[in-house]
């Protein structure tokens, strides 16, 4: 299972109280690499080396991000609700799949983007952007009634 | 609509030659900023700043996912097949649409990657490298089949 | 908000007790009518009428599914935990909502099969009967884990 | 793999003309049994027998659809655009499985619509009821461009 030495120390246990829950989840990072231009130009490669192009039009892509979604979704069909951190309701097996279902998500995300030409982190970046204009802070702050109104 | 220059150039018109498929395709590359590491501070920040945490379960992401998924598949719905780079199947409105959609799905899968805790750049990293395992070049070579039946 | 006479009186309050939900669960009865044939052959007439087949390929109607588990999902996402029939979870219009956004992945899922030349009423027929044998009730009575490894 | 016989006859070669796509779809109709209501009391059947409800919650069964609306896709992944009727491009192992998929999805949207305590035969009546004052046939009549507005 990959992880990183970082968070570990911030995976208390899964106390159900909101405070805990939020602190644990703020203090969390993603590492510094590989960047999404390094991952994009990985996958690019390892398409081109296998000659699957041809297999790799957008909506053939799309049907393969909506089928690891699925086996993502299969992940967590029966637990009931999970915490923020998973707490003990993953095993360690269980955590090592996640991790790569998330990828495989991640993975055809990032292909379906190339091949329709969106350069992913501007747009992600332009995205964050104009939410920021859609859920304005002092409308949306903690309000869940208001939170749903806006979705 | 986003686009990052250089890709511009290459996008040549919608041409039904593999060839050129491929050779757009390939030629395409993201920007190097915003890194992931970066995005996901942006993305905690926004959800800190409006006091969301409560709301941002791993099954309610999960679920949130699900929904970008759903209008992401609405853009290409009705479409028929659509060549890699779009062509002339795309309005500029509907690629703005596109990329904002995209990057929906992508901001909830970082936000659930966060939540579950999983180290996304590595995790995606270490599932490129298992993939090259799962799928030797010489086996998998331009053949359908067998891509077909590793999957 | 459409109901069924008989069902309303066993809609309860939302015990948290697992007896009591189980026992609402399996009182639930559907109408008798409309069938599945029925209900396919509105469906044919509606696209018919509107000369809407060559939009209906198999594979937009699978991302018009898609599409509409999105919508589903959306009214599921910011919920939290939702106990068997529902409980005081849903507004009335929350609850008319749903009622919709089942009925429309149902809607695409009946005309996916007639696009796909799939006798409907009788695969599901037949599947059912396969479970039956891949899930023996000794093996898995009661059992999460089993029913666990058996998915 | 499952078929009605009356179907098979109507069942000719994936022509891509849009006539004979038409006349094909339009052909084909739903075995009159079973019906919902008793496919409802067989899965509750199922379900009861193995003293499974207490893992049939609604959200668990949400995502268990998803699950399966992604198996459903991987079929369809690779393919590229597939004709009305399938015409040649699914063998025979590859149809009896689709039928298994297209199953598992209604399966779970008939357990989803028991847990939520919806009588999916009336909701889907009356959403397509509703359909047709949103789509009037004069204003959507063939036309595309129409239909994606609406949508």
């Amino acid at each position: 299972m990959l992880s990183n030495k970082e968070n570990q120390a911030a995976d208390t246990t899964s106390s159900k109280s909101t405070s805990s829950t939020c602190e644990t989840n703020f203090e969390f990072k993603f590492s510094s690499e590989p960047t999404l231009e390094s991952l994009g130009e990985k996958l690019l490669d390892f398409c081109k080396e296998r000659n699957w192009q041809e297999f790799h039009s957008p909506r053939n892509l799309l049907l393969a991000l909506v089928g690891e979604v699925g086996e993502l979704s299969e992940i967590f069909q029966w637990k009931g609700e999970v915490p923020v951190g998973l707490g003990r309701t993953f095993t360690d097996n269980e955590k090592e799949h996640l991790e790569q279902e998330i990828s495989d998500v991640f993975i055809y995300l990032i292909r379906l983007a190339q091949a329709c030409k969106v350069d992913l982190p501007k747009a992600v970046e332009s995205k964050i952007e104009l939410n920021k204009k859609k859920y304005p802070i002092d409308k949306c702050f903690g309000k869940s009634n208001k939170y749903n109104e806006y979705h």
